[in-house]
C-alpha cells in the first residue's frame, strides 16, 4: 500500500508525522496533500535506511543534485565523494545518473551511501547496456524497460524519471513547429529515436499501467519526464512543450486512481519573462501535482556560470509555486561536474530555494535570515559564521584580509556604516 | 549646457547620436528620453576621453562595478587591476569608492586607466579626511562637502552618489518603526550621525540648489542615494526606505527643473516577492527616472556567495524595470574584494542584466542566445565558446576533461541527447 491509499484512507503514516515535523507542520496537513497528489513522500517502502522526504504544496522548496558516471568518466569513488559533498551542501535528494561502470552496482553502493532519497532514470540503463551489445537502442523492447523499472524499484530507489509523455502526437506537434535544437532530454531523445525507427508509439505510454503497478508495488514516486523540454530559450514554451504538459496532466490522473504518487518534470532554459505562466500552467493542466523544475536557466551563454543562470530561474520558479528545483553546476554543458562544481550547484540553488521559501511564505523562512542581521549589526562574526549558508567559506573569505579593528571588515574598515548608523527605536 | 538642457531644445548631441548607435535606436528616442529624464547620458563635460554611455527606459540594462582603496587594505596598482578586470568582464561603469590612500590622486588614476564613466561618492573622502585630522564627520561643514563634490567634477567625474533623501523626516520615520540593522549605507550613516549630533538638517537637503548648481555646471549625472536602504529583508520596503523615496521623487522634480540629470538609487536586501513593488513604487514617486539598484540581495545569509543573491534580485528587478545594476561580490559582508571576485561579480550581474533584457523586450537581445544554441545543436565547440559570455572560462572547463569522441562532452559522452533527438520541421 503507497502512501497515498494510506492517506486517503485517512492514514497518518509515520513517514507523514516524520515529514511535518521536519517541516513544523500539522500531520494532517501532510496527509491531506498526499492524499489530494499535491505532496510526494519520495520513500521507496524498501528503502528503510533513510529519512522520509515530502516535496510539494505548502512544504519547503527541495533540491536534488545529479550526480553518476559517464562512459567518458567512470570514477565510483569519486561519484560517492560528489555524494557526499552534495548531501553536505544542503541537497535533499540526489539523482543517479550513471552512464558508465556496472551500473547495477553503481545504483546499490549510491543507494548504500546517501542519506537522503535517491532518483534514477531507468532508460539510461538499457540504452547503455545495448550499446555495449553493439545494438542501438531502439532495438530495445518494452520488457527491457520494464525489466530495468523493476530492479530499480527492488534496489529500493525512491523516485524514477520516465518520460511518458513523449508520445507520437507530441512528436508530431514538434515536427509542425520546428525547433532550434531538437530534443534535449536524453530518455526523451531515445524514444524519439526509437518512436521513429520503430513506427510505433513509446512503450512507457502504451504500457503506462505496467509501470503503474511496478511503482505501486516499491512505492516508487514517478516523476513524469519532460522529453520535451525546451534545450534553449528560443525553443521555450512551444508547442510540443506544452502538448506534452497536457499529457502529463491525464497521466497524472490515471496514476492517482491508481494511488501512485506523481511529480511532474519542467523546463529546462525558460526567457525569464516566461516562467511564471510555466509553473500555472503545469500547475493547472496536472492538477496540482509537485513540480519538479530542471533550471530554468535564463540564458543560454552563460556556459562555465549555469549554476548562476540556473538560481536566478529556480528562484523565480520556486516563488511562483515550483515545489523541486534539480541543481545545474557551473560545468553544465561543457563537462561532467567535479565535486567542487556539485559543492557550487547545490549552494547556489540552495539559495533560490531559500530565497523563494520566504517569497512564498513557507512558515519560519526568514527567521536565520533575520538571527544573521541580529549577529552583522551585533559585530558578532561568530554569530555570522553560524548562520551563513556555507560558514566554512564565509570564514576563509574573511580570514584572506582581515582588518586592523577586528570588529569590522576591510571592506569599509573605519568607516563601517554600522557604527555611525544605529537609530534608537522611539514611540 | 546639459545633454538634458540640449535635449529639451530639440538638439541631438554627438553624444546622444553615439548613444543611440550602441543601443541600436533612433537618436530621436535618446534625445526625447534625456529631455524627459527618462534616460541619463553619463558624461562629466569636461570628461572627454570616454564613449558616452545612456542608462535608461528603453536602453539594455546596464551594471556597475565598485572598485577602491579601503583604510586597511589599500593598494593603488591591485585597485586599477580591478578596473581592467572589471570592465573585461562586461563593467558599464565603474565606481571608485576609495577611502584609503591620497583619495585624489587615486580618484584621478582611476579616471584616467577606466574606458567607461567614472562615479564617485565624494562625502567619503570628507570623512577620511576629517578622520585623519582625528575630528568626526560630523564636525565637518555644508562647505567641506561642497568642496570635495566641485573637486569631483573639476576631475571628470560622470555620476556621484549623494544622499539628499536623508532628512531628519526619514530619521522620524526609521525611529518610529525601528529597525533591526539601522542605516548600512556608509554615506547615510554619516549624515545620519552629523544630523543627530548637530541637531540640523542634512547640508545636502538643504543646501541641494548649491548641489544642483555644481552638477549642471559639470553635466555630472547625480546618483540621489538611497541612505536608508534595507540592510537585512527584515528591515525592507519600511516606512524609512519609502519616506526617502517619496522624497528622492521631490529632488528629482527640482533637479529637472534645472536640467540636471537624476538617477535614483534603491535597495539593498529585499524580499524577492518585494521586488517588483519596489521597482513600480520608485518608477511612480520619481516620475520615471532611471533606476539604479544596489542588488537587491534575496537573502541575507549567503555570505561568500552575494554576487549570486545579487544576480537573483538584479535579474528580478531589471526585467520589472530596473535600469542599472550594481555588482555585489562574493567577499561582500566580508572583506574588501579581490580582482577575481570583481570579475565574479561583474559576470554574475552581467548574466542577471541579459537574462532581463531578453525578458523586458530589449530589441535583439535574444540574438547571441539563438546563435549559442544553434552552435550547440551543430557540436561546434569553437563556435560555442565565441558566443560565450566567458569564452576563456567555457574553454577551459571543457578542456579539464575532454571525451574520446570530441564532437559531445563528458557528462552524455556516446549518449549526447542531440544526436538522437533531431526532430525535422515538417509542414
Amino acid at each position: 500500500m503507497t502512501q497515498m491509499h494510506k492517506a486517503r484512507e485517512g492514514t497518518i503514516t509515520p513517514e507523514m508525522k516524520r515529514v511535518a515535523e521536519k517541516e513544523n507542520v500539522d500531520p494532517k496537513f501532510i496527509r491531506d496533500g498526499v492524499g489530494a497528489g499535491n505532496i510526494v513522500i519520495t520513500l521507496n517502502n524498501k528503502h528503510d535506511w533513510i529519512e522520509p522526504l515530502g516535496i510539494g504544496k505548502g512544504l519547503s522548496t527541495k533540491i536534488n543534485a545529479n550526480i553518476g558516471t559517464s562512459q567518458d568518466t567512470c570514477n565510483l569513488p569519486k561519484e560517492l565523494e560528489k555524494v557526499d559533498a552534495a548531501i553536505e551542501a544542503g541537497a535533499d535528494t540526489i539523482m543517479d545518473l550513471s552512464t558508465g561502470g556496472e551500473l547495477d552496482f553503481v545504483r546499490k553502493e549510491v543507494l548504500k551511501r546517501s542519506s537522503v532519497p535517491v532518483g534514477t532514470v531507468p532508460i539510461y540503463q538499457v540504452a547503455v547496456e545495448y550499446q555495449r551489445k553493439g545494438k542501438e537502442f531502439y532495438k530495445s523492447s518494452a520488457d527491457d524497460l520494464f525489466e530495468a523499472i523493476e530492479k530499480n524499484g527492488e534496489d529500493g530507489v525512491d523516485f524514477i524519471t520516465v518520460h511518458c509523455g513523449v508520445t507520437l502526437e507530441t512528436m508530431e506537434r514538434v515536427k509542425k513547429e520546428g525547433r532550434i535544437m531538437g530534443v534535449v532530454s536524453r530518455g526523451g531523445a531515445l524514444l524519439v529515436d526509437w518512436m521513429k525507427k520503430n513506427k510505433k508509439e513509446n512503450p512507457l505510454f502504451e504500457h503506462y499501467d505496467r509501470l503503474l503497478k511496478i511503482a505501486k508495488k516499491y512505492d516508487m514516486t514517478l516523476s513524469l519526464g519532460d522529453g520535451f523540454r525546451p534545450g534553449c530559450l528560443g525553443d521555450a514554451t512551444d508547442r510540443g512543450q506544452v502538448q506534452e504538459t497536457i499529457i502529463l496532466g491525464e497521466l497524472t490522473e490515471r496514476a492517482w486512481a491508481e494511488d501512485v504518487q506523481v511529480m511532474i518534470e519542467g523546463p529546462g532554459h525558460v526567457p525569464i519573462n516566461q516562467i511564471e505562466a510555466n509553473i500555472i500552467l503545469q500547475k493547472r493542466l496536472c492538477h496540482d501535482a509537485p513540480f519538479y523544475v530542471l533550471g530554468p536557466l535564463v540564458t543560454d551563454i552563460a556556459a562555465g556560470y549555469d549554476h548562476i543562470t540556473c538560481a536566478i530561474g529556480g528562484a523565480i520558479a520556486a516563488t511562483a509555486g515550483a515545489d523541486f528545483l534539480c541543481y545545474v553546476t557551473p560545468s553544465e554543458h561543457l563537462r561532467l561536474p567535479d565535486t567542487d562544481d556539485v559543492r557550487e550547484g547545490v549552494i547556489a540553488t540552495k539559495i533560490a530555494a531559500h530565497a523563494a521559501d520566504i517569497g512564498k511564505g513557507v512558515k519560519g523562512a526568514m527567521k536565520r535570515d533575520i538571527l544573521m542581521s541580529k549577529m552583522r549589526k551585533a559585530f558578532d562574526w561568530e554569530g555570522m559564521f553560524k548562520y551563513a549558508l556555507d560558514p566554512k567559506k564565509a570564514r576563509s573569505m574573511r580570514g584572506e584580509d582581515l582588518p586592523k579593528d577586528n570588529e569590522v571588515c576591510t571592506m569599509c574598515s573605519e568607516l563601517c556604516a554600522m557604527r555611525l548608523g544605529t537609530i534608537e527605536k522611539e514611540n
